[in-house]
């Protein structure tokens, strides 16, 4: 019997939590929140397509059957490696023998931590639910104002890095003013909303095969997104971009740009590559120490020098293996192999692109296949079921329900 | 052609909206926020039963199709009777042929404000998540603690108030402590929760027959509910409510002891009764003014010295009656009359009470009648699904969906 802390309770803490359930080892998950919470939809929060809790399950009630299992809802200040303890900024001090890192990333500004306010990022609910009321009185304020000018500064909205979040606000974005807000309000039209989809590099979505990348700039273009790649961001104030071409005044923007991970992983004194992501061994250990493993977001895992993307499916694989490790208390370990499924990213309502090996989805068909996938992979009957309610009622009517301003 | 304000988009104002999009008078329908909130479900958002947006609809959106509505979310400072204005916070001036005050009630402390930040009220949307955040936080915090007595703390819920929403939210907070949660934690029993309910005169639900409160008050008993009569409170602090009998120490404490009317009624200068509420007329307009309506909660209208109850079936009658007014210009008014449905209250899983003239209901068969009714009611069909999901889901799993803390 292990006494095994795993830290967060995201896509990578999850799944090693899960498959430790109902063994013989002691399991105790910390989380700064009491929620895991389902990522890749988080725009559709900011973008008042669902509620907080269609994508967000207590993470008590995944394990609520598994007296194996302790939850806790708390902070982990530093890790002592030598002593093998998790300290609590409560200071609390827990003891391990296995401890698995699964902290995640947080949005980096690149060390222009100022713009922060300003240009709010999308990585928690709460970022979620100020970006969804901060696009929702723009509008409001628009109805109220007369001058043209300050009007259209309302009716600005430039989202900053042409990764998927990016691609995926500025698509929803579009969709709000240009179709579910078109009847709703009486002193301007909600067509004359801008939206800006900067990017630094010299295209949106580099991840993706270059036909691919080029269709999704072609789709936001037909949805009205005004995207601008090659143009780097010089400084965001309280109200206005400036890039290298252009000074954009606009209430709403939205920072995509970046992530890094998170602080706490300085207190490993181990290698961090330039994002802070902890460079790990094949076996998702850290050096010198087999009994502690980083995972997910977190972790800088290195396939041929390149490092394996910060995307939920490598988060999950890393969980299941790390759980075997553990479950057997393996001394020998095979390296971890990533099985590549693909990647996918959604444009608006109804587009999407998609890749797996050499087979690429564009269009209706992709956004389909997008739409499913998020389905099937979301946690409990619940939360499928209200996500698909809401989807259909936006997709037939037009409408997005949790427009609420409180 | 006339130019009609509505202030407050609750049942009283939106229904009278409603009963004038068409028409060929002008309608500026004003609201500190962007919704209608369906009030009497506002419970069961502060005890993680459903979501914001399944309660709440943009206001916006019941009117996109009536050219005639303008909604715009403001806040108003006062009304200038004579010169027949409204004047916004923001300066902005409306002039009005007709003006409809329907801007509800907020709770009232009996001149102790000073109680507010330690036990909240149960209003707005931002109320009822502050509620639903604390509860489940004390939780959080009971599992962390390790000193008994102090545990205890985390564990007391205290209700003020034995109206409806006092009962139901002692109800529901038993629901969560003595089903909900009861798998959830390893360090304490969620059964140790004590919830009590604190009420300064000799019964619950006072205004529903004697027999009925006292079976609503056996309910609460077998539900685990400590329920307290004539007993008033003396004092509130932050941790600590202290009554005539008592000192209860607790985290959690909910205030649901009183009502007052808007402080925007003080400035129409007329008479108002000891809860803030205008006196009307009985055709709903205000002394020497009838071209001034005051509807729903905000109004004191008296059949034989006795006020109509703050409910949901009279603001929505008087909004109606009195679009009709409007709508014909009518000179000649006969007296709004109300039309008694009755009156009904939910304590916790599946049991309720009804009363409809001579006619009494408990049990099974009035909490499916009060869940039927309540559904019927809400606005919109995308509600009524979700909020039936929600419920179905809840009932069958003992769970609750949006146990969020952020």
């Amino acid at each position: 019997m292990a006494k095994v802390i795993i830290i967060g309770g995201g896509f990578a803490g999850l799944n090693c939590a899960k498959h430790l359930a109902n063994t013989e080892h002691d399991i105790l998950l910390i989380d700064k929140t009491n929620h895991h919470l389902f990522q890749p939809l988080l725009y559709q929060v900011a973008t008042a397509v669902l509620s907080p809790a269609d994508i967000a399950v207590p993470i008590r009630d995944v394990f609520r059957n598994y007296p194996n299992v302790k939850v806790l809802m708390g902070d982990v200040k530093n890790i002592d490696k030598t002593n093998q303890k998790v300290i609590l900024k409560s200071k609390k001090v827990f003891s391990f023998d296995y401890l698995v890192i699964a902290t995640g990333a947080k949005h980096s500004y690149f060390g222009k931590n100022e713009w922060e306010p300003f240009a709010g990022g999308l990585k928690t609910i709460s970022d979620a639910l100020n970006i969804r009321e901060k696009i929702l009185i723009a509008f409001e304020k628009a109805e109220r104002e007369t001058d043209p000018k300050k009007r259209q500064k309302h009716l600005n909205f430039v989202v900053v890095g042409g990764g998927p979040t990016g691609v995926e606000m500025a698509g929803s974005i579009a969709d709000i003013a240009y179709k579910n807000l078109i009847k709703d309000f009486r002193n301007f039209s909600s067509k004359e909303a801008r939206i800006y989809l900067i990017e630094a590099s010299d295209n949106i979505l580099p991840m993706f095969d270059g036909e691919l990348s080029t269709k999704a700039r072609h789709y936001l273009a037909k949805f009205g997104v005004i995207v601008r790649t090659n143009e780097r961001v010089l400084d965001i104030t309280k109200q206005s971009v400036t890039t290298e071409n252009d000074i954009i005044e606009a209430d709403t923007i939205i920072w995509a740009a970046g992530n890094e991970a998170s602080p706490l992983l300085k207190t490993l004194n181990t290698e961090l590559d330039r994002q802070g992501r902890v460079l790990v061994k094949p076996d998702c250990s850290i050096k010198s120490h087999p009994n502690i493993f980083v995972i997910g977001d977190a972790a800088h895992f290195s396939i041929n020098e390149i490092p394996l993307p910060g995307i939920a499916p490598v988060a999950i694989q890393q969980g299941k293996y790390v759980s075997k490790i553990i479950r057997k208390n393996k001394k020998i370990r095979p390296d971890f192999v990533y099985f590549d499924k693909g990647i996918m990213a959604t444009i608006g309502k109804s587009k999407a692109i998609a890749q797996t090996g050499p087979f690429k989805l564009t269009g209706m068909i992709a956004w389909l296949a997008w739409s499913l996938i998020h389905l099937l992979y979301l946690i409990g009957y619940r939360t499928k079921v209200l996500v698909l309610i809401e989807w259909v009622i936006s997709y037939i009517f037009n409408k997005k329900g949790p427009r609420l301003i409180y």
